[in-house]
């Protein structure tokens, strides 16, 4: 009988962070693509559109003037799925059908830069260290608000990830409570760091380090590597050296390290495809609900839905709502593609 | 304070059978969407494509020649996620990290029809009774195999749902491990089943028919309904009224039943919009493992992306991903949309 070879077999993979699997078949990654194909926004986009909702000086949906903003600049979400108001209700936790409660929360909308065109990784690094004190603040103001227990950072780029606007910007959605996939992650967090002392996270980025088969960036403080279980193509996690539970933390030396780390991932990101890459990233640190939380390790996901070219992505169909995730090509190769591309953006070349 | 009104407020409803939670944001159904619009597939497609490789007599990727068949067709899919090989290997399942394991399995292609352009709900009800037929035998004759514990039913329908050819067809992928989503809902079923000693979606579906807010088409042995956890717009499931855990215990007015409903259900998709509705389909029943399941109960979801017209749908993106699922527009106000769709398809109006 043949011995399992990881590289070429098809096989699955276990995330201790939510504890699931995920399908991998290495040998599937040269499959013809005759199915839908993205059409590329244009890179040619205007410093200021006049027609723009987030430039500065233009007026919102609601009425509302833009400041003249110079660095980063937040504001609430004009359609917020989530409203501030407190409501009246009295849970029937024993029920199994029809559990439904409200939630209260506040939703905002963080834009990263007055520049129309000015994304992620042709900032300089002191713009993107400026994101990261406004993270910081947003993460403190809304976490001190009484009744919000989370509150998740998080960007869709590109509008393949249904983001709407081109301006770079991100969200935060802040609520009383841990949604899911936190909620699945702190309960495996809190397992491990119980039994072990340690938390998850430092104990697999030391044993990621030893293998180096999946690092794609590494400096002092961050690394960026594939995780062993990523579902989506290249997908990425930046995750912090030192055991952080949460972005307030952070010496102005990590604020600095891991500036450097995502201008590096996202300019590796353009360069795979020289294209604007797509991706819906997000922060998962500790929940804003008064207690210590030494299980949680900060960690930011990428989830990058760009397969083979700038205009061929994964679809997660049929099978993985159905039954699981699904990839082709090995997290290790993809750390290599992402690993080998230069650090100097493709249009600058 | 205000109370809590289901049809205005934020809320989070109790999905019970893969124990999750979705927010629902009803008041923000009205925004503006000014994002991605999907292009809609020409409706005009010719009975017979020479360059399908579905269709009969055509020649496939692999050399093969697909034979003249007049009903449906079933091969082995020629790019399968999943291979028959066993592999040699030994487990270390008390491992956090790194734990991967090989995957046996089979993945085959169902063509519904020798008619490139016949999709679901324009074939007669004896062809969808076909349909079902042929999933019965390969439910059957997979699941015989000594290391196939699981079968999994689905259809990707639509380019948008990652299906690479509109010729009507589905999937089956066969496999030795319980797929993720397969395993969760089987332990909210079995918890279920030993504590009630009924079925929850017995039980289920008896509350939703005595409520009747959210079903959507209702005959003999079937009903469709919006789940009231649904997290997709228009997502459905059809559900068996009798305890039936798997497909091969259908009696014949069963399999009629079934066919006449699905035809149903997709023809007041396509009338929604004026389009053929792209969705992802799939069955969930008992696997396939030699064991008694009386907790499975037999039911097929539906997760169709559109959101308010043939082009613009809903992404599941940034909160979505790092938090939970969200959606805007109720369960109740889909299903009354679904419901008030005629029966008769648009194109033969
Ligand atoms: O097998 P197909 O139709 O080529 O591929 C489609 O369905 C599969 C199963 O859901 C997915 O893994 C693929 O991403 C999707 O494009
Ligand atoms: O709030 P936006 O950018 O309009 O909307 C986008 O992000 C949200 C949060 O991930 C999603 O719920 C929407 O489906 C998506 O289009």
């Amino acid at each position: 009988m043949k011995n399992f070879d990881i590289n070429e077999d098809p096989h699955r993979r276990y995330n201790p962070l939510i504890n699931e699997w995920v399908l991998v078949s290495p040998h599937r990654s040269k499959r013809p693509w005759q199915g839908q194909n993205e059409t590329v926004p244009s890179d040619a986009l205007p410093e200021y559109d006049p027609t723009c909702y987030l430039c500065p000086g233009n007026v919102r949906a609601n009425g509302m003037v833009n400041p003249d903003y110079e660095s980063s600049f937040v504001f609430e979400n004009d359609f917020a799925a989530l409203k501030q108001e407190e409501i009246a209700f009295e849970e029937n936790s024993s029920a199994t059908f029809f559990r439904a409660k409200p939630e209260r929360g506040i939703s905002r909308v963080v834009c990263f830069s007055p520049k129309h065109n000015l994304t992620l990784p042709e900032m300089p690094v002191e713009a993107i260290e400026n994101i990261i004190h406004t993270w910081q603040k947003e993460y403190t103001d809304l976490g001190n608000v009484d009744y919000i227990n989370h509150v998740q950072i998080f960007e869709n780029k590109g509008s393949v990830m249904g983001c709407s606007n081109p301006h770079p910007h991100g969200q935060i959605w802040a609520q009383s409570s841990l949604p899911t996939e936190v909620e699945k992650t702190q309960n495996n967090l809190k397992a491990y760091f119980d039994k072990h002392n340690k938390t998850l996270l430092e104990e697999y980025v030391k044993e990621e380090l030893k293998l180096d088969a999946r690092i794609v960036i590494e400096n002092d403080h961050f690394v960026v590597l594939v995780p062993f279980w990523a579902i989506w193509p290249y997908e990425t996690m930046i995750v912090s050296k030192r055991n952080i539970s949460k972005i307030t933390d952070f010496t102005e030396t990590e604020v600095t390290d891991f500036a450097v780390i995502l201008k590096q991932l996202t300019t590796k990101y353009d360069n795979l495809f020289e294209t604007s890459f797509p991706y819906s990233s997000g922060i998962h640190q500790s929940p804003t609900d008064g207690e210590l939380h030494p299980e949680w390790h900060f960690h930011m996901h990428f989830y990058p839905p760009l397969l083979r070219s700038a205009t061929v992505k994964k679809f997660m169909v049929g099978y993985e709502m159905m039954g699981e995730s699904q990839r082709d090509i090995t997290p290790e190769k993809s750390a290599a593609f992402l690993r080998e591309q230069s650090n100097v953006h493709y249009k600058n070349r």
